[in-house]
């Protein structure tokens, strides 16, 4: 599994950024160290450099070589201090007086004000495009079908809804697979990394949200799955859409299950919100080349980090019309350090974002002043008057949720070995095309057969069917198979959570639930950009609804055995049996439902969901997050960890510089494929018989910017270049800081010598080496750590822990196990 | 002010932990270090004890007296590692097996099911309760009344019942006062000190949920404020009552306004639910002396903590039906590092208590399958249909939170002047007594008044009142503000609320309002237990549906102005002016009034208002904590304390305590009041040359308990005391640890040695002295730290870092300020 974990990525090519990269550092521990030509612990580095001090003539002191703005130097000369000048390092650079500071608060609001009116517009957007590309597709193959029923041609019409379905995946699946692979499936798994603090190249790109956009409406109107023409679309196109032959009248409609295993864009939301907020927090799009010259503030990954979370947010809210789920989510997936301004920032940002959604809809469709559709998704109001609970129903919701748990764990497995699969033999961008429309072709198929097959013919008269389709029916009727397939997905669901008793063939309800099961698990993780909620709460509201009449029927139609709240308990069960979401996603329920009374049974059953599904398989997101191996960290330490310490899960030997280092040997350091850290230590300038002690720590990324600005000691002094250094430089470079390879560095300029003094972190987190696992792991997820320096007793530097070091240990069945991340 | 802050504290008599006593460290830190006699820093003690090194009869190398229960020891025999054996440190000792792992995992859930539960039946307790008591009342009264109506003694009828509402209210103020001081108040502000970390003695002892509960039903049902006979009762009374005189036709109350500022039990219900949770974890009661042998794993401050946060939100969830809201409560006053696994019991805590509650409610009311009253206090459905908002009604909303801003600042600066007269003048219980007594019979003075100079009869007829009283009305009638004293104050909420335009005279809100706004600034701080949430609302209702209807005439009666709406803002408004909450409020009110349209207005209004607020004074609750000058930290550091680092901010010089240390140095350190810190840093045995190095960190807990069970390296040879310490006698010790003075060590034993090393923490956490302020606090933020030890490069211990230092620093209206913390 370790080489074919190698192949793959997230997007698809090679991955530019070390964090990603194979730390062959790992696999040299055994032997002699790799890259002897670094300076190693203690300066244990070669001889020869370290031989060749600084010579008399360079020889200046310290200048200053950082020119700070105005408004962000801290004015402070404390006499106390002991050391010759106040170190302007990272914090201190960034430290901001008073007024300074309302000015960045006022921003940060402004930002989550335009993250949340931007996301809503996205969802706007899509839902609107949806409605008008599916409503084309619609009156095409309606009048296709018109025209050629008579002469009973009716395969051809078929024929032509199938092919403009897979010509819509074709290109949906071109522009993800071609263009930028990073933008299929429904994000979730990838904003879950980004927020953990593992940088996933490419996720939050203007260009990976343009093509997440119409890849998804692409798909969607593409009908992936079981190919459908007016999936997804609004609801008030049943008044715009071309009347069928009559108008219907009966108020039941059999068969009214939606065959859609709809792309839906709940997932995609999430996406697209977490890139608008990295965009709109920077301030600038290196996609576009533009710099707007403002946040520049918020140049920085926490800040990025904090603004993706709301981003992520926003993008729930606008989903689902649930702002309060969306900030539980994102606090779920990303935070770990709960900040009350930044929930409340979030929260704030989920408001806007659905009530922009909300305002722009009711404009569009004519009622202003309405504000009825919070989110895209509803779920339907259920009354609490009608549809109450009783006591005794719990233990038959808590079976309900053990059913979800194990079906959601097959349906997980299933989706591992197909991933497998696709990881061996699919990893080439045609081949991911010709699935994708493979997938298509059969789910239309599966259309065909199940038309074909239906009997099922209804009166039109009196039926609330939108998009009713004679076919074999006698004139006055429509075939009720046909009108499925036409029905959105989300009205598919609220007619299964509201329909009365009665409404549904147990039959066709069992058949739906077995054949949606396995496309939709076939469809997810496909190279097109979709999302696994609408279709695992079809599923789940499908069997629930066939448990609940087979209640219903076993105790003589009782009252209280109403099939719509069993459908709503096996939708929230199937779904959480599938992701293993918890708290964030009982809140989402409970917003989409506008019901706070079912918050109860729905919380039994995602908590048994998950225990159940727990014990054979993990979730579906976090499978295919471990799957790309990257170093995820979760919740807590293994429980197990205890008796492991610092020192046997750092790194060692550790790459250390010195305060003043030769240029040389930092741009060695930097090349060396060994030692391929994001941060090194800063130890003292040894004179070789004491032990070097930890003075600070500096990361690769602000090198690469000294190098590039060759902030030498004595190029300043001889006047080569007088340009200081401003944090401006920094930030501008954030966040891809040019490859080591991409500077030049003279020979003459290898011997110059850097004072890394004035830019490093002077007081970095350090751990003894006898600290446990789960207490090194809690710094790591409390404060959001990307490298801790381990040192011994006398602050002499032993180790670096790294998030890879951490996320190598996880719990498996027999106890702790040491992943193989480190040699992928 | 600092000696006023001095006298106060919320227990009323002398604080029993040393977080709260006095720090003469601090003062003494200019002049001589306060305690010479002890070992200071680098071992600089007196020079005659260190001289008596161990004497080579007692020197008989390391023993182990700690037993380890089987299951608990890890096997780690780490050849790699250098120390000589591993050290069963604190940490060490709590690592489990994974079997034992799933144990703890599965008590937790079990503790916190029934933390819902236990207080799901205190609030049904407490609701029964007051609905009988206050049934008795009433019919007292009315006999009463019925009897004396047609002899003209009226005012002797008022009279008795104004006795008995000072009679309710004497006694709840006696119990409070006498036997419990700190179940004062809501209690809010004190759990929330708690979750910071704060202890504050007595506050979740059983004995204060006794009286708490007790208080709260004796000041419930003595109507204090304004003195009613009904209030806080069930709405179901409304049946069972006698009929007054005919029962009522009309549907519009004028003057329905409820003049109760009800002590209700919103923050009781939080205070009991953490106490209720603080007692099922630890599974003993030191109160009634009774240990469960049950969930001794717990009985640490941390998972007591966490304990205490679920029930904190099972508070709330029982109190308003909000179990989301408690949740999110529970993590923006308490919880600094976000837990997945935490959150989730949390809410699993807040579901079974709601669930509960209506559970046993319905019981009690005969509807047993109804579960309708999913909290004690419910605003009513706000139907989205009829009572929706519009985009231009936004600015208005905004308004409406300066509004309750301004009045919210107000209400806090009435309440601090108050409180600072009575922190002056009223601190002995009897005066206490008394002042309580005099609001009751103010109360019930301003009721008389009202209701004498009301002469706004209504017709029987048709009336919704549920408690008629005719009065000076002509037969067939009632007066119409005594039945408003006889309405239940969140009937009187739902009816500002949901009354119909015009059911309101705007003279008598304003009124209302001006002497309910008084009334309940007064209440608040009295020696009774009572909430504040009620009240506010109340007020905020009131003057939000006067402003409605002022806009109504104003706007020629536009059919979007409805009064009830405006109500619903000027609640949320007034409130969020005076507690300041935001994210927890909002939803609160969301899941109260069962709408999430509202959910957007409701935060623009929460935010203007804390926005506004904090521009003249802080929230109510942390005005109250302030006063009580205790160590609180907030959520960030001040945003300019940048230059300030760790060198400026800890306490030194400090206390150190060697490896092995005598017994009577450790007593002298624990004795002496200069160093009164809860943590010693252990340094090496330094030979006085050269400075010692910190190797770890003990508790005094951990110290007085090594005393208490005399574990000295002679006696465990010498076969004085074969008995071996467990890690038992350190959970049986939790939480109250004895005094050192109640330890007795004989002159002999002074001269023995004590070995810390096996006790110790090994690997503290620690900062380099340059670290900067923010960096420092966000370490206690995140990790939940009490201390941390400042170390310079070489490792050697130059401070120590605690709560009070932190919290020392908070930002003023002119930058950052020092507060006078460490003074008092």
């Amino acid at each position: 599994m370790a080489n074919v974990s190698k192949k793959v990525s997230w997007s698809g090519r090679d991955v530019d950024d070390d964090e990603a990269a194979p730390l062959l550092r790992r696999t040299a521990r055994p032997g002699t160290p790799a890259g002897e030509a670094t300076p190693l612990l203690n300066g244990a580095g070669p001889a020869a450099v370290r031989a060749s001090p600084h010579s008399a003539f360079f020889r200046i002191g310290q200048m200053s070589n950082v020119e700070l703005d105005d408004e962000l130097l801290d004015p402070d000369t404390d006499p106390l201090h002991p050391f010759p000048k106040e170190i302007p390092h990272n914090e201190k650079l960034l430290s901001l007086k008073y007024e300074a500071f309302r000015t960045v608060e006022i921003k940060r609001w402004v930002i989550c004000a335009m993250i949340g009116i931007l996301t809503g517009l996205v969802a706007c957007f899509i839902d609107i495009v949806v409605e008008k590309l599916a409503g084309l597709k619609y009156r095409v193959v309606k009048d296709n079908i018109d025209k050629f029923t008579a002469r009973g041609g009716l395969s051809f019409s078929l024929l032509l809804w199938a092919s403009l379905n897979v010509a819509f995946v074709l290109l949906g699946s071109v522009i993800v697979a071609f263009i930028e692979p990073v933008a299929a499936g429904s994000g979730i798994p990838q904003i879950k990394c980004f927020l953990n603090g593992v940088k996933i190249p490419h996720v939050v790109r203007l260009k990976t949200l343009v093509i997440k956009v119409s890849g998804v409406i692409l798909s969607v109107v593409g009908g992936l799955a079981v190919g459908k023409v007016m999936e997804c679309s609004c609801p008030c196109l049943s008044h715009s859409a071309p009347a069928g032959p009559g108008a219907g009248v009966s108020p039941r409609s059999r068969a009214h299950l939606n065959a859609a295993v709809c792309a839906f864009q709940e997932g995609p939301m999430i996406h697209s919100g977490s890139v608008i907020a990295a965009g709109v927090s920077q301030g600038r799009s290196t996609s576009l080349k533009r710099d707007f010259k403002i946040f520049e503030y918020f140049r920085r990954d926490t800040e990025k980090r904090d603004f993706v979370s709301a981003g992520a947010a926003a993008g729930v809210s606008a989903a689902f019309g649930a702002p309060v789920g969306g900030v539980l989510f994102s606090l779920e997936e990303g935070a770990s350090f709960w900040n009350q301004f930044l929930t409340w920032r979030i929260f704030f940002a989920s408001m806007i974002s659905t009530f922009t959604l909300n305002f722009v809809l009711s404009i569009y469709h004519g009622n202003v002043w309405d504000l009825s559709s919070p989110g895209l998704i509803n779920f339907g109001r259920f009354d609490t008057e009608t549809m109450v609970y009783t006591i005794h129903e719990i233990p038959i919701f808590i079976a309900m949720g053990v059913v979800g748990g194990i079906l959601g764990a097959v349906f997980n497995a299933l989706n591992y070995w197909l991933t497998m699969f696709r990881i061996r033999y699919i990893h080439r961008p045609c081949l991911q095309v010709i699935e994708a429309m493979l997938v298509a072709a059969v789910t239309a198929t599966v259309a065909f057969v199940l038309i074909y097959s239906s009997r099922d013919c209804q009166p039109l008269q009196g039926s609330s069917v939108s998009y009713p389709l004679q076919l074999f029916c006698a004139d006055g009727e429509y075939n009720s198979m046909a009108a499925a397939f036409f029905n959105t997905p989300e009205k598919s669901v609220v007619s299964l959570f509201h329909d009365p008793p009665g409404s549904y063939n147990p039959m066709t309800l069992g058949l739906f639930t077995l054949v949606y099961f396995f496309l939709a698990c076939w469809t997810y993780g496909l190279t097109v950009s979709a999302g696994v909620f609408i279709p695992s709460l079809l599923i789940g509201a499908a069997w629930g609804r066939l448990f609940g009449i087979s209640l219903s029927y076993l105790t003589g139609a009782a009252v209280w055995a109403d099939p719509g709240k069993y459908a709503l308990m096996g939708a929230a069960a199937q779904l959480g049996g599938i992701v293993r979401m918890t708290l964030s996603l009982t809140v989402i329920m409970m917003e989409a439902t506008s019901n706070v009374t079912y918050g109860f049974p729905i919380m039994l059953v995602l908590m048994t969901a998950k225990i159940v599904g727990d014990v054979f398989i993990e979730g579906l997101y976090d499978m295919h997050i471990q799957l790309q191996s990257v170093p995820f960290l979760h919740w807590e330490a293994p429980v197990t960890s205890h008796s492991l310490t610092a020192r046997e899960v750092m790194s060692t030997p550790v790459t250390c510089l010195r305060r003043r280092e030769k240029v040389g040997i930092i741009v060695d350091v930097l090349s060396s494929t060994a030692s391929n850290h994001n941060g090194f230590p800063v130890v003292e300038d040894a004179d070789g018989t004491q032990p070097a002690r930890l003075q600070g720590l500096i990361l690769r990324s602000q090198l690469i910017v000294l190098l590039k600005h060759k902030v030498f000691i004595e190029r300043s002094c001889m006047g080569l270049l007088r340009r200081r250094l401003r944090l401006k430089d920094f930030r501008d470079a954030y966040p891809r800081f040019p490859p080591i390879q991409s500077i030049h560095v003279s020979q003459d300029e290898r011997e110059c010598t850097m004072d890394l003094s004035e830019f490093m972190n002077p007081s970095p987190y350090t751990v003894p080496q006898e600290a446990s696992l789960p207490r090194v792991f809690k710094l790591f997820r409390a404060l959001g750590l990307r490298h801790l320096v381990v040192v011994d007793n006398c602050n002499q530097v032993v180790g670096l822990v790294t998030r890879k070091d951490l996320a190598r240990y996880r719990l498996g069945k027999g106890g702790l196990e040491e992943l193989s991340l480190a040699q992928t």
